[in-house]
């Protein structure tokens, strides 16, 4: 070649591979839209962060309360800064950890209030002003016309403010403001030199005894760098005490942008300023939004999927975004975390994660990661079992090295099962194991009576039939583990456990209902009946947990008289109302009849039409449900996002599948709303289910193919899925009165 | 040589090395009695350590209060078990962690109380069955006839108990208990295996956040280990809460000897481990507690006294060994520790010591280590230095990484400048100069008011006058470390603030007093009276605090009128008595007339003296206290050891000399009682003072030789002693009207 045929050759090269290149990405973060949930009490996180990243960079709202609970809402026009860490879904407000805010003018040292804006750090924005997608928020705060933007990778918050003139600009960081529960029992700021300030905050919230740290990282020298303890100015360069906070001076021109890399470690300063150096070098703050976007991009599309409706595919990829938030990494990039020991493990062999909201995630979340991200499930494994040996048992709801044992049950059994049994890798089984079981016998929690007698007294603890039944969930996980790996002993004893459903059932009303000894019965009884935290229920009513046993779903059957009364107590359950007293949990929403899809313990129970062969029924509800109880407004969830969860089910389901027995790798089948799904799986086999003939009013399966073979059954095996394929559905406007009717086609749930 | 002779060569050869040996190997540990200072207010430790170690393993009595401040008090006949840190000459009680307890029989998971010891694991014991030397401690418990010794090295504890036999013998680890003020907030025991359990204790108390984690090593495989929640058994093998307890089960045959080795950590359980592993291999307890008694040689080695009087032996090494309880190893064996930052530093590159009783230990302790113990002196500084990194300042009375703000004054500032002027090697001299600064500029405890009008007004500060007089000697210290720096506006500025002394004292009454405007004192006055931490003086009153001046004794006089007035006064301090009134501070003890030498700030008066050219009264006074306030008995000492301050004194007047200025390096000549005094300097070179014609009667300095050439100066130099040599004093019965008198032989405050 001569010299200018080959520049020519590598020129055209290099385009190729651009276009290649392009042709390859996806752009699916185009669907998502973090607003939805904002509103009503979904709760989620607005802001940017990578997937399961450890930053959640976003605003806070000067609003304080239940539908706070991730710092932002979207009916507050208000915001008091930005800070790095934010709970997305849960119904307890904590973190809002390293608050910055951005001002011109006089420095406020407080937030102010609503009322009086001029008096505070505070400032209203227009929703107008705003801009959210994956791994980025923007805002304009109106008070100083300052705009804020913001992008994240795992560990660091990076921020870009545009100043307007002034040589009063400054930023505030006010380690004293959290969410919710939160607050700032120990925090510290020092001034490194004037673009580097570090420190910690420590607080007591949800989580008893918080601990992070932070490097920050200044794109321009400070012009001066003044540190408070709450009003009172600091002549040393460090704070400490329980009102550390620091204010920022530059000098700016207009449109001057100044950039701050906030690094964040469980562990120490020091880690916090290598996530930086490792995370981000440089102060280009598109590119890392780029990348931030491409790290989305990536993990949505893990599950390619078509639609007609744009709306459908807005809710589907916000949905699969939402599950992505939590568990987020509590580590450093060299490995080393905090455990729940208090104490710092060097070099950990996983990535460390936190934010484990178990009762909720166990039923779907959990299993959807186990086909989409089973490397993060290792991760998620191996934190729980490290805080299983730090701190005796599975985690059952873990915040930031707190256990704050909220929620019945032991969730975290079911999770470390369905892990192990679809051979997940990087699990030690037998560590497993012995977690499992030691959870499952520890004293706490009515566990003792669980022992002893076989049920749980309701007088001896609150929610009594709750955790009773969540306990025989975990049981039933432990007995089919033990029985993969031979354990007869433990198999029988676990499997006898499982079944104590049984115990809390009272046939002469039909219901399960608060057992009193072995001959009585709390009095008086009512089966549509709730008192939060402190009845018999956790979150529900009688309705509601009768069917909570996903489980042995063919002895509830025979429980309740076999599958026509069964059947016609599931039936009316879609339709009876009552009242549910005026103490009920406010977490019970998104009813239909007594069925709360707003809430957790439901979530399975249309898929138990399919054990009695009426799968015409499920796909009716489930349908309904993905329908008109997701939408792509603010107000899209009909509840909580529960950390994941409500968001899990949606992609489930709108894949046409369930995983309403959390752990036995049994996924029932629905109605797919979507025309296709096409699960890219780890190996680089591919899942597809297609929808033929699919239609608003075609929501019943008519008939079925699996690898181009005719397949009635109403569930589909994990294996199967994870074998690849294509399970081709024909969707007609009628129930078939065949498909996955038969005893053979109906799903099971222990075999 | 034959083979036979060659037998004999090598055995003849290592006979002379075994006795080379035993000639080198000293035995000055004999000496050491540590009953001394544990009867009347003395507080000391009593147990095993090593110099400077981190554990202090020893027993602690059932009772608490004033006197049980280190656990342990000779007037109390009960043993509740043996913990692993411990204060010494203290007036606040603290620490007190890991508490461990043999037992057989029933086991008892409370103490129990010393009426009813049948119900507790409290045990009583006898004096006579007590064994205390340097690195070792041993007692028969009485309750079981359970044999407990102990040894340490810098950060191991190793337990031996010799049981009876019994299929119950146990020994109990209690979490809960601490000492004084000390209460545990967090505790966790984790059962590694039947020879490993490990855990840590977060407690509050005098150290308001404290943290420590321990790894236990059994000689024996337990027979089973119980975990406990108070008295709540666990079934795993791990317990946390506020009151985690183990026992450990062993089946014992008579005399069975069981051993622990308690590794401590101020940052992880692993680390405790490491230290277990890298201090003591196997399980030689006598080998461990020999090599103890070696190290505490060793550092008895660098002082070689003499005298005729066996009591006087006892008491100079018991108070050489007692100033070396502290400051204590707070790091691991690879230099990690545990910051005031409340981070984790990594391989530290000084060994990071904690429990800085500074405001006691300036005055004599530190000016000691500078020239028996240089290179424990540079990691002093280092810690404290490191502290002014994390903290904005330097420390005022730290412990286990908690400032305390104990006691008036930034007492660290005069330590770090004596290191400083005295070129103690391994310490950044503008750090050191910056810490000091910056120190002295916080607004904090009353330095906004010297900043603004030179003096803190009474009614702003509790203990005003004490503060103000403490900060004009740190503030002296700094002008001399500016001024050899050559900072002369640093120079000017300290030097002016260090004589703000001057603006305490009231000529109309000839005192200092509370100052409350430029034109109004405190009324009414009395210089008697003394109110505890609410008046205006600091544990002392205005007779005892119109002398705190060492950094301008020349000012002073002047102040006073002059020679002949200021030395009528002095004369009338140690003859006159007085009402100090009810509230009056219980720290103020061993009287003569109002000095009190039981606490500090009376410590450099007598050598006042020396200023006027009357070194025979120093003489007279300072014999007085030597021969009359220490003794060999366990009331040996008049009040609060102080860390190490009160010994500190003895040691410096027994060989002849005293910081009376702290940082000077201009040691005031008094009166030695020791026969010969032999200081071994790190180079090699040795100083010696000898006492020719010495006896109790023979007290006062008739003329002086240094290295041979006549000396009259009633003071020496810091330099001379470092460059070795022979101070030769010739004693007489009457006072020598020449020694010491000229104007030109007088000590100096600043030149």
């Amino acid at each position: 070649m001569n010299k200018n045929l080959k520049t020519a050759f590598f020129a055209l090269l290099g385009l190729c591979c651009l276009q290649m290149q392009s042709q390859t990405k996806q752009n699916l973060t185009q669907y998502v839209d973090p607003f939805i949930g904002t509103g009503f009490h979904g709760h989620v996180f607005m802001g940017a962060n990578v997937p399961f990243g450890g930053v959640q960079l976003g605003p806070v709202n000067i609003s304080q309360g239940w539908d706070w609970c991730s710092g932002y809402h979207y009916s507050d026009p208000t915001i008091i800064g930005f800070s790095h860490t934010h709970l997305s879904g849960t119904g307890i407000g904590d973190l809002g950890d390293f608050l910055f805010m951005p001002a011109i003018g006089k420095v406020n040292l407080k937030k102010g209030t609503a009322k009086d804006m001029a008096n505070g750090y505070i400032s209203g924005f227009d929703h107008k002003d705003e801009v959210a997608k994956p791994g980025y928020y923007s805002v304009i705060l109106k008070k100083n016309k300052i705009k804020a933007e913001m992008t994240a990778t795992e560990r660091v918050g990076f921020q870009k403010y545009t100043f307007p003139a002034s040589d009063q600009s400054h930023i505030v960081l006010d380690l004293v403001e959290g969410i919710g529960w939160d607050r700032a029992v120990d925090t510290y700021i020092k001034v490194k030199n004037d673009t580097l300030i570090e420190g910690y905050r420590f607080s007591k919230g949800w989580a008893a005894d918080q601990r992070i740290y932070f490097a920050a990282i200044l794109s321009k020298p400070a012009k001066k760098i003044q540190l408070y303890d709450n009003t009172k100015e600091m002549i040393n360069k460090v704070v400490s005490g329980d009102s550390a906070k620091a204010v920022i001076h530059f000098a700016t021109s207009k449109d001057e942008v100044i950039k701050i890399k906030v690094g964040i470690s469980p562990v120490s300063t020091e880690n916090a300023l290598m996530n930086i150096k490792k995370e981000i070098s440089g102060w280009d703050f598109e590119k890392v939004a780029a990348q931030a976007d491409e790290k989305w991009n990536k993990e949505l599309g893990k599950i390619a999927v078509k639609s007609a409706d744009p709306a459908k595919m807005k809710i589907f990829y916000t949905a699969l975004y939402h599950t992505m938030i939590a568990p987020s990494i509590f580590n450093d990039s060299n490995g080393d975390y905090y455990g729940t020991d208090k104490q710092v493990h060097r070099a950990a062999g996983f990535t460390n994660l936190t934010t484990f909201s178990l009762w909720d995630t166990y039923r779907g979340a959990n299993p959807l990661f186990t086909l989409t991200q089973p490397e993060k499930v290792s991760d998620m494994i191996n934190s729980m079992l490290a805080i299983y040996k730090e701190s005796g048992h599975l985690p059952v709801w873990h915040l930031m090295g707190n256990e704050t044992y909220c929620m019945p049950g032991n969730s975290g059994i079911q999770i470390v099962a369905d892990a192990y049994l679809k051979g997940i890798k990087g699990i030690d089984g037998e560590l497993a194991f012995e977690a499992m079981k030691a959870t499952a016998m520890q004293d706490d929690r009515g566990v003792n009576f669980v022992k002893k007698l076989g049920y749980i007294p309701g007088d001896s603890l609150r929610e009594s039939v709750s955790y009773g039944l969540e306990y025989a969930i975990s049981d039933g996980a432990i007995a089919m583990v033990a029985k993969k790996m031979g354990k007869t002993e433990d198999y029988n004893y676990f499997l006898n456990r499982s079944k104590a459903y049984k115990k809390y059932y009272d046939p002469s009303v039909g219901f399960v209902r608060a057992k009193l000894s072995d001959t009585a019965w709390r009095t008086p009884f009512d089966p549509f009946k709730s008192i939060h935290e402190k009845g018999d229920f956790s979150e529900g009513n009688a309705w509601q947990y009768t069917w909570l046993v996903p489980q042995d779903v063919e002895g509830l059957i025979a429980l309740l008289g076999g599958e026509k009364p069964f059947t016609k107590k599931l039936d009316t359950l879609f339709t009876i109302s009552g009242d549910m007293g005026a103490e009920a949990s406010s977490d019970i929403t998104g009813l239909i009849g007594q069925y709360a899809h707003g809430n957790e313990p439901s979530h399975h129970i249309t898929y138990l039409y399919n054990f009695v062969g009426q799968p015409w029924k499920t796909a009716e509800k489930v349908r309904y449900i993905v329908d008109n109880l997701y939408s792509d407004k603010t107000d899209g969830l009909c509840g909580n996002e529960d950390v994941g969860q409500m968001s899990a089910w949606y992609v489930w389901n709108a894949m046409g599948m369930y995983s309403a027995n959390p752990y036995n790798g049994v996924y029932c089948i629905g109605s797919p709303s979507m025309d296709e799904s096409v699960l890219k799986l780890a190996d680089g086999k591919t899942f597809t289910v297609k929808a033929l003939n699919n239609s608003p009013k075609n929501i019943y399966i008519q008939k079925a193919t699996l690898n181009g073979k005719e397949y009635s059954k109403s569930y589909i095996l994990h294996a199967d899925v994870m074998n690849g394929g294509e399970l081709v559905f024909t969707m007609g406007d009628k129930p078939s009165k065949s498909w996955g009717v038969a005893a053979k086609d109906r799903p099971y749930s222990a075999k």
